[in-house]
């Protein structure tokens, strides 16, 4: 073991650190690591078996609430998420659809009496589960389904349908093979009225494996990755259901046949139902993580054992110590570590929210969850990719366990909520955030004109303000490009960048606003990069304080000492790939920017004296590699 | 068929239309569309079946000289191979080993007697070969190969030998199943003398399929893709073979059994035996190319017809309609013209140094293939990768086509040179040139203080000057931001980056060799990104300066207006992707950045009027597509 690698990971842990270090001893080899060479069929059920010791070693109970899991804060089964994600994703995306999908529309939905009948069999595995969200036809366009869920009173039953074959439910996790019961999801008719997008519960096979009356299950057969995942699609010719089977927390259908819903807006009715996501979304970002950090971890240690051409002195060259090596790696060891703790703060975030926050802290919830979610998938990918290719022909054998998780992690940035449709949703948080704190958006531009718009007062700091203050003044001292090093002008560009973005896009939508309405898309249309760039400004942000209260939280010693450098890489690798919009704003002169450069080059060639420790410190199990050349000989 | 697709086309075949026409209906659907589900025995199956009849059908012929093949110009194989990978890559990369690389070692290495034993064998398929360079420990150093050809005087003989695990042959398709012969490369070792590296035919494996003695075969298994490649190990333990199988143009041992060669140079007999490499790399490069063309294709028509969300006045909006979209897809587009044009010169290149050109063009066909080999397999990769994510789930499941091209593709990275590697041969080669032109490095230094480093004389354009000069000039005429659209600045832009790039790496490069040696490792070192920016920088130069050509090659009219605002699209985009860079260096200022990023927008937008051209013109046949989202309705 390294010398401060164990300090690293516990620091990265942070609050979750005893149920992560739980579970990377409870999940024993035999249930996470999924040989390379089964075929669908076997990595299937592989991941059906190892599902099941999941419920066995207590996996499937963490955090689960009302006497139905061990009562742990649920929070807790997003970090259990983020360890078993180490392992295999097959299990990890079949492990979600069942406890936190299927599960979770349960708990989210259902009331005391559907959650005592359904709740225990999806925990012990008994009733393996689908989420029937997503249709062919719509995609991210939820509130569009088209399945629909009519009442109908002389049965006193719900029937569903299938419209047209558009309208089939499609990638559904266990619809393929071994789904029992679905939540499915559609548009609820009562008396003729379209109530909007609710979720009931059908059961769709028998326990021999038969798909019942009425209902059709297809296969997709083989995919890009997560083999072990058997996705298909369900579609339904009127099938009944009696009327307790619709998870009725947001609307029912009484004893009468009549509508009722506690949230009277059909508006907002539909994202305090979608807002039930949130847990699915926050975990897959982490996920995508995870992986990622395996991948790191196989590709750092084959940089430092393989050598490659010599020295002019004739010794050999491992390939960590070349340049454009360090540069491929050691930028995504420090955002694999900035990741982390924005993790770690969102999951807290998320528990806060729980526990019962104000409703401003669940709206930031949902925004953020969103940016993370796509910040880490797209990331999860491209770092993958940049693993597999610095492993070069070794990396492309599936033996070495990269081309695996590349392929598995691939549709992480679809899945959840695409990337492109997410950064959107975070970027109209962004817009109405300013509106509300901006209501006189004429007074905005005159406050503009006059120069006066300088203070921070559209940025809503996450970490306590004292702290980023006193950091912001102390880099005020600093003289010359020593400043690059200060944590207070680091945050002080990423702030600027967000503010900027986001104001400049709030007077385009303003004025979008003014144009006659089938003029409008277009107008929209045209800030929708723009739109984008906000919510990826703002995560940057939002990623580096995170980075910064974790160092805070980190005790004083040889650790820390790397985290604070690791940050550094982080914040400048964030700053200098934004350079081109800093130069463009007179925020920094080109001097300063080829410096940018110049620190980070020198912080990733430092930072590989102690990249073993760096590695050990993202906590994935040595046992779990699954990767040949990561083997210790 | 749209209206100005053929003519697209036809302007992106350039002089080689007629040979890609050609296989463009001889290549029948049975030959190249592999179906997605199939397993690794199937597929490989598959591949050996296709590669039969790729040799009946006269493929396996076309540009083989000395009448083995049809003598055509060696240059329309590379052609023929750019059609082929638009079909499947598996079959793609197994006919490269066997009659690019197994036959074009014989071809270009061996004598007449060696060529008529083996190469009718080779081209029809009866003897399926290896290309045995690569070994496991060595990797890209070629020049370190640790395989043993030893010459035996008692018994006339050569004995091939591996010494060590780490020196088996590996990743050699062919090997694990199908190949008989192996055309072997290592150190020729004669009378305990090292020759260096040279190349040996050797029997692997008899008809039945068993290993020969002394030879030890492994299976690489499961890979990220190309699962119909039967890559694998090879080793052999004193393995003898006659006199006569050693492929002598560079290096004999006479009757007497001494070692005789045409190049006295051990390092320039290397050089050169690596060369007949050039064919296989400029091939790759365009075959990665073509993959991406199939998946550009895919994405742009599911784009086309998908719908997602709603307009303003509440009509659906097909995805391709997003400025989102626009941006993941238009710029593609555009960067796949403009290799397109560049893979036509590169091939045209070739051919001139086939047909003898001089030791300059030689060499800078070496470099431009490496080069072009390395953006054009990193740009596929992106490519693929953005393409699957942009057709959604859809884009994830097999029957879609995208994640087998993205898995089949990725490798190509790697193979025929790592890229990280291929990027500082071309800026070697860059500095090569540089200090040729400036033997008295102080002279240039001198030269630069007084300001007088203005002309080209570090640029040596490859489209006639007169015309870049012309352009230059009409560029000078144009008023303020108009100028982003004359083709004239775009170049200057792209000339001055390279020029400047070039010129400080070979100042930083030149006070590296005033350092005592064992200091120089560092000093390198501490240059390689910038060896590799050089790199970049000079093919997004020769890049554009093709799709110049390609554009005057091609008749007025609608489609050649296309291919000038595709061109623009290019260039801007590229500008823009190192505006950075510009800025520093204060070649423009913000503002006109800023403007680069609309007018970007803008043309992404109006080209998507002619989405349909211009995907046509990318030439994949459509009953190649093997995409279920592709297909018409």
């Amino acid at each position: 073991m390294s010398m401060h690698g164990p300090a690293l990971r516990n620091a990265l842990d942070g609050e979750y650190h005893q149920i992560k270090q739980h579970f990377r001893t409870a999940l024993t080899p035999d249930i996470v690591v999924r040989p390379h060479d089964q075929t669908m069929a076997e990595a299937r059920q592989w991941a059906l078996d190892s599902l099941y010791k999941l419920s066995e070693i207590g996996y499937s109970k963490v955090g689960i609430p009302e006497g139905f899991g061990d009562d742990q804060p649920l929070s807790y089964s997003i970090a259990a998420f983020e360890v078993l994600a180490m392992g295999d994703l097959s299990l990890t995306v079949k492990s979600g659809v069942q406890q936190g999908l299927f599960g979770g529309a349960i708990m989210n939905l259902g009331n005391d009496e559907q959650k005592q009948k359904w709740m225990p069999g999806v925990l012990n595995m008994e009733v393996p589960g689908c989420y029937g969200m997503t249709e062919l036809g719509r995609g991210s366009d939820v509130q569009s389904l088209e399945t629909t869920i009519t009442y109908i009173p002389d049965a006193d039953e719900f029937e569903i349908h299938t419209p047209n074959e558009d309208a089939r439910k499609a990638y559904i996790g266990n619809a393929a093979e071994h789904g029992q019961l679905a939540a499915i999801f559609g548009k609820l008719m009562v008396g003729g009225e379209d109530h909007g997008v609710h979720c009931i519960i059908v059961p769709i096979r028998d326990e021999s494996g038969n798909a019942l009356a009425g209902v059709t299950l297809g296969d997709h057969g083989l995919k890009g990755g997560l083999l072990g995942v058997d996705n298909g699609t369900i579609a339904f010719d009127h099938v009944r259901v009696p009327r307790g089977n619709l998870l009725n927390r947001y609307g029912t259908v009484d004893d009468d046949g009549n509508y009722h819903s506690p949230i009277e807006h059909p508006g907002k009715r539909f994202y305090t139902t979608l807002s039930t996501l949130v847990r699915g979304r926050i975990s897959v970002g982490g996920a995508a993580s995870s992986a990622a950090r395996r991948g790191l971890t196989i590709a750092a240690r084959h940089a430092l054992s393989r050598t490659q051409f010599s020295k002019t002195t004739g010794e050999p060259v491992t390939i960590m110590e070349y340049q454009a090596h360090q540069k491929k790696l050691m930028p995504a060891l420090a955002q694999a570590y900035a990741f982390g703790f924005a993790q770690n703060r969102l999951t807290r975030h998320f528990q806060e929210v729980r526990d019962g926050a104000d409703e401003k802290t669940t709206r930031e919830l949902e925004s953020r969850a969103a940016g993370l979610k796509a910040v880490q998938t797209r990331w999860a990918n491209d770092t993958l990719q940049m693993c597999r290719e610095a492993c070069g022909g070794y990396g492309y054998m599936s033996e070495n366990g990269l081309t695996t998780l590349r392929g598995d992690a691939d549709v992480f940035a679809t899945f959840e909520g695409d990337n492109t449709v997410l950064f959107q949703l975070v970027g109209r948080a962004l817009l109405a955030e300013f509106q509300s704190s901006w209501k006189d958006l004429d007074m905005l531009e005159a406050a503009r004109r006059s120069a006066s718009l300088v203070g921070n007062r559209l940025i809503e700091r996450t970490t306590a303000p004292s702290t980023i203050d006193r950091l912001i003044t102390l880099a005020q001292r600093k003289k010359g490009d020593e400043v690059l090093l200060a944590r207070g002008w680091q945050v002080e560009m990423l702030e600027f960048r967000e503010k900027r973005i986001v104001e400049a896009l709030g007077m385009r939508m303003r004025d979008v606003l003014k144009l006659p309405k089938e003029e409008q898309f277009e107008g929209f249309n045209a800030c929708q990069n723009h739109l984008i760039a906000a919510a990826k400004a703002h995560m940057d942000r939002i990623v580096l304080e995170a980075f910064i209260d974790g160092i805070s939280e980190t005790p004083e010693g040889p650790a820390r000492d790397l985290l604070i450098k690791l940050c550094d890489l982080y914040a400048l690798t964030t700053i200098r790939g934004h350079r081109a919009w800093f130069l463009e704003r007179g925020q920094f002169d080109g001097a300063r920017s080829r410096t940018l450069t110049a620190i980070v080059e020198r912080l990733s060639k430092e930072l590989t004296d102690n990249v073993e420790d760096i590695v050990e410190g993202l906590g994935v199990p040595e046992e779990w590699l699954n990767s040949k050349i990561a083997e210790r000989p």
